[in-house]
């Protein structure tokens, strides 16, 4: 059995780090909080964002959950973005994805003040990601990479396959560790041999949101597998990742699912929250 | 020997889909022109506009080359570029680089009209070449894709390895092969195992500016290689690539230097300019 990634760990340092600088900021009169957009109708939507509001309870940061019905118009999206864009008072804005069918995602969070774009899905942010300039980045790929960290890999001069070319993980995650010096192989629904592509490899992300995509047999003794896939399983009894839970015993290291890439993205998106306000700061836009 | 991917060709088949642009546009009274912006004191560069503009004249595109002291302030060249993006008699703008020591390139770009940013190197086109969506590309990635293409190979599913990470070839080059679902690898200085990367890949795009970086022990006879690195030969005899040149009887096909990427690159920039032309003309700018 390969060592076991598990986030918790790391989400808890993530978790006393940013409870010191909340304090920090309370002293200096600014109550750091977050308001996150949820339209109703997607179930896995609504449980993150509660898991969301239940963590920002425990890192003392303000939580405002502004749910909409799943017929929610996008002016009416539009024009809350913009309240709270101007509203001083919240310092890191939220569009929970996925949005209903008929709502053009890319427009409303271009809508969003980069500045308080926590998870990085603004174009700003995005070509910031891309240029490694100063700006937010999105928090999934942010959490593998303290994952393949914790495992004892030095990403210059790694080589490390991402499995996946998605706007959420695989496209920032490529940028973000060719910034890192690692070597960067990104593989996808076309790759025609991906066990090949994995051979030799230091690490393996994978975020294609495909059960059974990795098995025992594409794996090799010293690789590291982040895990960041996310597959609801039809029974409800949870979710599951890209890899089979046996592969785990054919690898270095592995995170699991759950309890991998998704928990420590969750902390670190209230870390994003306190760089956000640290921005915003040097920005001239807070009054401490 | 191995097939020599001769860009003359394709730079000729450019020439006259150019040329028939060129004539409608005259037929609906507009006379396409491009701009370049050259300072003083890069031989190479003094060069590359001189070719620019024998080009242009045999496309029958109008060429304003606008030299400037090497000492040139940062101001002055803004000016001269604000001036050209609202010349309505002008539609392409290229700020022939490296620029003189001292003044900040990506500054200078970010001030580019986007419609008229015929190398794609504003903010703007390169988040739309990162996001697939439509605006101007830069000409080298395209003419090393054209040369891969012109070899029969199939992007869809190849592997394709890319050496450098630079923002004229390896970054945009990485992320239009991904859009034409290509898996591929990008390595650079840090890289620990640069043969052990191109084993089994389907082409291998060579773009770091070193001489001799590719050498016949690293490659195999499937493969395709593109070289896009330019260096100078210190005696002033001309330019060479990074693939030493006896490589090329160990490969499938391989496009030499001179003659190859760089001879292709030129033609594609008018073709460009002919494609902001069209973009100008949906954005209303233009009086058909």
């Amino acid at each position: 059995m390969a060592r076991l990634l598990k986030a918790k760990p790391l989400a808890d340092e993530a978790g006393e780090r940013i409870k010191s600088a909340v304090n920090r900021w309370k002293k200096a009169g600014i109550a750091p909080a977050v308001a996150v957009l949820l339209a109703e109708g997607d179930p896995a939507s609504a449980a993150y964002a509660a898991a969301k509001g239940r963590l920002a309870a425990k890192l003392g940061i303000g939580y405002e959950l502004i749910t909409f019905a799943s017929d929610v118009t996008k002016n009416r999206l539009l024009k809350e973005i913009r309240r709270l864009n101007e509203d001083n008072g919240v310092h890191g804005i939220l569009l929970e994805l996925p949005l209903p069918a008929g709502l053009d995602s890319s427009r409303l969070a271009a809508a969003l003040d980069p500045l308080k774009d926590i998870d990085g899905i603004t174009p700003a942010s995005k070509l910031a990601c891309m240029m490694n300039e100063t700006g937010l980045r999105p928090a999934t790929p942010q959490s593998c990479i303290q994952l393949i960290k914790s495992a004892g890999v030095t990403l210059k001069g790694s080589h490390i396959v991402v499995v996946g070319r998605g706007e959420t993980v695989g496209r920032p995650l490529m940028q973000m560790l060719l910034h890192e010096n690692a070597t960067v192989t990104v593989c996808h629904s076309h790759t025609k041999d991906l066990a090949r592509m994995i051979q030799g490899a230091d690490v393996l992300v994978t975020a294609a949101g495909k059960v059974n995509l990795i098995m025992p047999e594409m794996v090799h003794p010293g690789l590291v597998l982040i895990d960041a896939g996310i597959n609801m399983l039809g029974d409800e009894s949870g979710i599951t990742g890209d890899a089979a839970p046996q592969t785990a015993d054919y690898v270095d290291a592995m995170s699991p699912v759950p309890g991998g890439v998704g928990t420590l993205t969750t902390a670190l998106l209230f870390e994003n929250a306190l760089h956000a306000l640290t921005l915003q700061q040097a920005a001239g836009r807070l009054q401490v």
